[in-house]
Parts: C-alpha cells; sequence; structure tokens
C-alpha cells in the first residue's frame, strides 16, 4: 500500500532520517491525511519506499506507538487511532510561526493577586517611558543620576575572587550535598551576618534568627505574603520606597500613608498591625529618627501587638562615626524584623539579601522561600561571601568603599552647591543618594527634568516614592559615578537650567 | 561634673575608644543611670576623665547627637534628652543572649497565605522525621534512592567551566547593565531555549513568550498566585508532584484529583480553570499519556477557556527515540503553559527552570517575579547556560547522560527482578526514578521501610504524592547512583526483607 506523507520537507528540517519520518507521519496524522483506521505500510515497504534502512523506520514507528499515534495488532500490522477531532487545525512542518492565525491569544483570566500585579505594573511602566533619552547615542553620553550598577573594584574585587574560589572548593566536597543545605541560607554566612550587625549595629542575634534570601525585595515580598491579609491597613512612610508599596499592594494591603518631617517619621497610634520604616536613613529622604521617636514606635507596637520592618537598607556607608544603631537594637519585645542586602554593599549583581526575625517568624519566612524553591539560592555566592565576611574583607571594603563615597559625595555637593537656587539640598552623612526638593513651580521642574535629558543628565524623579501627590522632588544617586562623570552631570544640569532662564 | 559609665567593660567589647564611650554613655542612657536632662560633662573633662583624646570624645557625642540620645543647647552643654519609658529594661552591654529571659517571644499572627504555608510546613515534616537514618554514621553509608545531587561531570564540566569564563567576559562589557538586564531572563538564554525545544520537543515558541525562573517551582507557584483565587478548584493528577500541590494549596486553591490508570490521567469535563498535567511522562508513575487523552485534555480546555500548566519536568532523559512531543506542541489555541528545568538535566545547584506561555501571561509572569527582585538572578548562569546550549554543547551533555543513565537504569532494572515478588516495577523508558507497586499488605510495606533503613537503603515513598490515601507504592531515584551503589542497595534491600521473612 502506498501512502502519501511530506517525508522531503521534514528532512530538510531534521537532521535524522527516522526523525524526519516520525515527524511527517505524525503530522500526516494529525492533519488527517492519514485518517483514524489507515493501515500503515510494513517497514520493509517503507524502506524501500524511502531510501532508509529498516531500523529507521522501526524506530519511527516505535516513537508513534509510545506515543499513541498508531496501534500495532499482533500479525495485521500498524494502524494509525481513531482519534478525536483536534481543536484546531495544526500547521504543518516548516510553517512555524510563533503566533499562527488560526490561534486567537487568549486573554489570561488572572486571580485578584494577578489583577493587583498587573495593575502596578502599568503604574511601573509611566515614569521609567516618560523621561526616556531618545537615542542610544544620548544614552550612551547619558550622566545618569539614576540608579547605577554598583561593581567589585581593586583589593575587594581580587579578595572576592579569592573567597569564590575556596567557596567552590568547599561545595565540591562529599559532605557538602545540596539536598541537606538550608533553604535559609549558608550556615557560615548566617553566622557572619550575625557577627557583623553584632559588632557594626549592637543587634544581637543567632544564625537561627537569620533568613538569607535573593535580595531584600525577596525578603518584603514574601514577609508581606506572610503578614498581610487583603484590606489590612499597613503603615507605610510618605515618600518611601516604591518596592515596598508594591509588595504591600500586592499582598492586598490598604496602604496608610505616615507623615514625617526633617526628623522621619511622626509617630502616631496608627491603627495597624504592620508598619515599614527606615530609621537608620529615612528612604529617600535621608532624615535620621531620633531616639524618642523610635522608642515612641517600639511602644506603638508593643500596645497594638503590631510588628516593624524596619529596612535598613543604605547605612553601611557613613562618613561620620558609626552606622547609626537601629531599632531592632532597641528591641525586647521580638516585634522588629530587621532587613539587609548586599547587593549595593557588594555589587549589583550579588542577589543577596537578609532579615533578622524571631525564630517562630524564621521558620514562617523559610516555609515560604521554600515554596518557590526547595533549594537555596546562589550557594557559591552565600559561602563566598560568608568568608570573605569573616575573613575581614567585608569590613576592609566597606571602608574603602565609605572612603571613596565620601570624596564622591564631597564633589557632588560642592557643585550642586551652585545650584542652590533650584533644590534645596538634604545633607547626609551616609549612603548613595542625596535627596532635594524643588524651590519652584512644579511646572518648572518637569521643565527642566525634559531639558536637562538632552543636555545628557539624569536623575531620579522622587514622585516615584510619594504616595500621595506632593511638591516636586529628587534623588540623585551619586555613588556609582566617578568624581569626573559627577561633575560633568553638574555642569549639564546647570547649562539646561541657563537655557531655560534665557528662553 | 562626674558621671558613671561602663566605660572600660565597653572597651574590651569595641575596638575604638569612641566606640567604647559612645557605647558605655548610649546604654546608660537606656538604662536610665543617666536620666533625662542629665547635664554631659564638656569633652575636655571627659577626654581627662577617660584619658582619651578630646576628638573621639567629640566624635561619641556627635554620634549620640545625631542619634538623638542627646541634646545640645548652645552655651549651655550638652543634655541627656527626656526619653518616654522603654517597652522593657535593656540588657547592658555584655550580657547579650538571643533570647533574653526578660523578652517574651511573639507568636507571629500570620496572614491566611502564611497559615496555609506553616500547614503545609507541618505536613511536610512528617514523612522524612519518620524514616531518618538513626546515626551520623548510617547516613555515611546510607544508599538513598530518594533525590541525590546531580553533578556535572567529565567533558561537560569541562565545557561549563568554559560556557562560564565567556559569560564572566560578557557581562564585564560596558555595555552589559544590570538595570537593563530583563526581569524575564537573559535573552540568549531565551532564544537558545526556544532552539531547543523546537528542535526536541516541536514546540515553537519566541523569545518574548518564555520567562526564565529560579527553577521550575519558582515559575509554578508564582503561576498559581496569578491564576488562583482562594476557593478556586484545581485539578491535580492523583499522585503528584508534592510541589505543585504545596504551591496549589499556598494560593488557596481547591484540589480536585484527577484519576490516573495506566496510561496516565482520565480525561473528564472536570469544573474547573486550570489543570496541571504531566503528558511527557506521569509523575510519580511514569505513565505516558497518549495522543487521544492529549487531545480530549486540550478540548476541555478550548470548552472551559481553562490554563493546563504541563509539567515537562523529566522527558530529557529518554533510551529509546527521542523525547516525547509535550501539549503545549499540539496547542493551537494558548491555552497551554509549559514548563522546564535544567537543574535536573544539569546539576542541582543550577538554579533554572523556565515557562514557555503566551506573550500576555509572560508579562504576567515577569511582573510577578520582579515583585520579588527588580534584577534577574544567576545572571552569570545564565549566560553561560545560553552558551552551553548555543555550542551544542548541551546536546552532547544530554546524549552522554541518557548514555550513562540507561546503563545505571539496566542494572537497576537487573537487580530488581530479583525482587518482582515484592514490588509491581513499572517499566519506563526515560526519567531519572522507576515507581513501583506494594504488592502486600500496607503494614509490611512500612516494616520493610524501616527495616531497610536499619540494613543502609531508602527510598522514596510515594506516599507523599497521594492526594488521598492509596495502596503503598514507593519511587526509587537510580539516576545519582554508581552502578556499584545501586547493586549494593538492592542487595541490602533483599537482606532486609529476607530478615524480616525469616522473624
Amino acid at each position: 500500500m502506498d501512502i502519501t506523507i511530506a517525508y522531503q520537507r521534514a528532512v530538510q528540517t531534521y537532521h535524522h532520517k527516522y526523525l524526519a519520518l516520525y515527524h511527517a507521519l505524525r503530522d500526516a496524522i494529525l492533519n488527517g491525511s492519514l485518517a483514524g483506521g489507515t493501515r500503515l505500510p510494513s517497514s520493509r515497504d517503507l524502506a524501500v519506499m524511502y531510501g532508509i534502512s529498516r531500523g529507521s523506520v522501526a524506530a519511527a514507528y516505535d516513537m508513534l506507538l509510545a506515543e499513541g499515534y498508531v496501534e500495532s495488532a499482533v500479525g495485521r500490522g500498524t494502524f494509525v487511532i481513531e482519534q478525536t477531532a483536534m481543536p484546531s487545525a495544526p500547521s504543518p512542518i516548516g510553517q512555524q510561526s510563533p503566533n499562527p492565525t488560526s490561534a486567537k491569544p487568549k486573554t489570561p483570566a488572572l486571580s485578584a493577586w494577578g489583577q493587583r500585579i498587573m495593575q502596578l505594573e502599568k503604574e511601573r511602566e509611566l515614569p521609567s517611558s516618560a523621561f526616556a533619552a531618545d537615542s542610544d547615542d544620548a544614552q550612551q553620553s547619558l550622566i545618569s543620576f539614576q540608579a547605577g550598577e554598583v561593581v567589585l573594584e581593586g583589593s575587594s574585587q581580587h579578595a572576592w575572587k579569592s573567597a569564590m574560589a575556596a567557596a567552590g572548593k568547599d561545595l565540591q566536597k562529599p559532605s557538602s550535598d545540596s539536598a541537606t543545605a538550608p533553604v535559609s541560607g549558608d550556615a557560615w554566612l548566617r553566622e557572619a551576618i550575625c557577627q557583623h550587625v553584632g559588632r557594626t549595629r549592637g543587634i544581637t542575634a543567632s544564625p537561627e534568627q537569620v533568613v538569607v534570601c535573593s535580595g531584600s525585595m525577596e525578603v518584603i515580598t514574601l514577609l508581606c505574603q506572610l503578614l498581610i491579609n487583603e484590606q489590612d491597613h499597613i503603615v507605610l512612610e510618605n515618600p518611601c520606597y516604591s518596592g515596598i508599596y508594591r509588595a504591600v499592594t500586592a499582598a492586598g494591603g490598604q496602604i496608610q500613608a505616615a507623615e514625617l518631617n526633617q526628623q522621619g517619621i511622626i509617630p502616631q497610634d496608627w491603627d495597624s498591625k504592620l508598619l515599614f520604616v527606615t530609621p537608620g536613613r529615612q528612604f529617600p529622604t535621608g532624615a535620621v529618627l531620633p531616639l524618642a521617636r523610635r522608642q515612641q514606635i517600639l511602644q506603638w507596637a508593643v500596645s497594638r501587638g503590631a510588628w516593624i520592618i524596619e529596612d535598613d537598607y543604605d547605612s553601611e556607608f557613613r562618613w561620620a562615626g558609626r552606622p547609626i544603631e537601629p531599632l531592632k537594637a532597641l528591641d525586647r519585645t521580638e516585634c522588629v524584623i530587621y532587613v539587609g542586602s548586599f547587593s549595593k554593599s557588594m555589587f549589583s549583581s550579588l542577589r543577596l539579601g537578609f532579615a533578622i526575625l524571631p525564630a517562630a517568624l524564621a521558620q514562617a519566612l523559610t516555609a515560604a522561600k521554600r515554596l518557590y524553591d526547595p533549594l537555596p539560592p546562589a550557594r557559591m555566592e552565600q559561602r563566598a561571601l560568608a568568608r570573605f565576611m569573616m575573613r575581614g574583607d567585608y569590613a576592609r571594603h566597606l571602608r574603602r568603599m565609605t572612603r571613596i563615597y565620601r570624596s564622591r559625595y564631597d564633589v557632588f555637593q560642592r557643585e550642586m552647591k551652585q545650584l542652590s537656587g533650584l533644590f534645596h539640598w538634604h545633607q547626609t552623612d551616609c549612603g548613595l543618594h542625596v535627596y532635594a526638593m524643588w524651590k519652584h513651580e512644579p511646572a518648572s521642574y518637569h521643565h527642566l527634568m525634559q531639558t536637562a535629558l538632552s543636555y545628557g543628565v539624569t536623575w531620579r524623579d522622587a514622585a516615584d516614592y510619594q504616595l500621595k501627590p506632593g511638591p516636586p522632588s529628587a534623588c540623585f544617586i551619586f555613588a556609582h559615578l566617578t568624581e569626573q562623570q559627577i561633575m560633568e552631570g553638574a555642569k549639564r544640569l546647570r547649562q539646561a537650567w541657563d537655557s531655560i532662564k534665557h528662553q
């Protein structure tokens, strides 16, 4: 018997003859040109027909048999199975387009969570698209006071490489089995974190109170899921980091905006079980929260039975004295969850952050994390970071970077003094960015942002961080730029302003 | 004026004098021995008092001022601020215990999601604790047919190292900025995945339909959050992978168990919008779903407007012919979401999985992922994997491992034939494990598991995968063991059974 299949076309697509035959037969079955019940040729006949070996035919038949396209009856031969109609006509071999015209793309019906995520995504896209540089050229030479990539340099880079090499050896030892690696993080790293926060922050913690995640946003998002029910009232500083706003909103929380002044958040008896706060250095304003307010906030948490999530995001780099001690060090009732990160203090692509929290909640966070991945992330980097910290390399690195960032800050401050007519610049003695309030009309601020972009300089519009519309303000992240770049950026900003004044 | 502070003790704890002074003063303020309103000595007096420089005293005072412990009145001196009462008495320096007895650990009030997670955690802990080896010694020599770590060896390891080195160079180029790295995954890797699934699975996809995650469980968990509302009915195969059960349960889904027979899932008109299925090789039974049922399931999805999540978890390793093509390749209406992983096909600590899904849903998955981390995970590994795949190393690696696993399977099968009185062994022509049904009473199965452990062999109780209690069954994962280990494990299992028979 004869059959007609697109074997020659299939041969051009697939390298092996048995594969080509399999595909040609399969497509003929799927598109109906080999109807259900059709008896297929014997393997000997088909081999002759297409000039291939009987073994190849047998292999193709075996595959079709295994997948249920054909069935074999002893002594009678091989038959195409009776099939129910396909949902729609399949495309033949070779006509492979990602969106076949026959298919109507389906609009996903998302869960309530999914819909919140998509709403957040829409909000997120607005600012960046509004202020993108026009061309690739402009992008190339642009001085961006928006976030930049932080990389390791010099002796720190050298020490990190050596720590990575040692970590690689550690993990090759037979005793190191990923099945037993704790989801809460490398044991050495959790120990090193305890020692570090004990020394630099006055926090007393044991390794079982530490959970290592892929960056601080994973910590924050999982904590939101663990602690927030839909419609719960959650207190955020206004302004605050947009990632926290998104995590709370995604979890279904209703946001209550806490007011700030120059000293940071103004304590109140919020009707809430959860407060996010940045006492060490308020994000983005840079305010340092005084002791009395810290105590009031702790008292509030105790009286309400509430949690405080303290994001100590940026206080590794402090020019004067040492990093300010966090709420966590003052907490005697285990109501504070402390969140830290290494992505800014080490380098951007090191996706490691951590939480220090009461042991019961650490277990819950670990369980939440395990849901997303039963194995810990970046095991080698975790071990390398532990070694880097334990050998004192991290402390050395922070000292070195603090000197460098301080010089950059001095340059930035000197340059920006010439622009004190434009912005009220917030003084800071730590961190990687400077916050500034616009002194003129909102319209002129947006005009300047647009004009500055055409002069090749940009910064972050702090409107992204406002929970309600407020006066224009800006974040200038300076730490990733060289002193020359900072000076050039300031010059361009002045030129942009001059050009506006003379219009 | 004189004050009493624990400066000498603080000096032993902190390396720098100004730090010791700062801590001693701060603790005295916090524990009330320096009352609010107390005027502090002048920096000159304090310097003399403790034999330190005036600069050190000034630094300590500055820090206390910045943190709000003291205030300074021009011409009058420095005063301890009036403070509200502390939530509870702080512990003095040196008495640092992780759980001070004064603090009552708080029981976290978890969200509904958090409570589901903790309930799942309790369920998870039961089986493993029930069958742990008694001693470390036993653990050492144990032959475990449970999951083991998969590592790269030989030429694959060599090729991977070279791909990692090349990836490192790629990412050091100035054009590569982590701020612009897409959250959905390295562009090269998504392209390589499209080519791979096109060649080996007959799936037509473009890179914007691919989202790379930290392992397939992240994909599955995020998809559950995106697609499941609380109380939604979700269809799972019974038995199925416990991770899928947990992800659905955590999202609040109500599980509807679909029945299987030797050919896999039995299609029905489920009242549901979401089905999880493993047609290529049913997990854990190994059944291959025939074409007719695949078509029926696709038809069901179309008629119901439902999603199918197809977990193609284990089909890279196939001894006969090529991997069976997935539902995704038959789908013409974009109702199938395809999930794959590299953690088993490459090595365990490579936490990379992916989804192929309609572009609109790919955007939602990317947005969901961005919430947890604004930067992509494991950038270097992603690029290295892209290079490894594009150079043909991945295909070579799969061929090599398939040969090795096939030999191990042959050994396993040969050994287990001697135990056909105990188990009904499911034949398989791909994958890394074998499923087996117990032929006797449930009690004797549990007796054998316990006895086998004392003989130094263990396997996975497939009860972990059952959605409702069913007859005893077992999963033997053989791929991570050498042929010698497999033989030794089988010998111990026979010995354990002999010992039971002779009791």
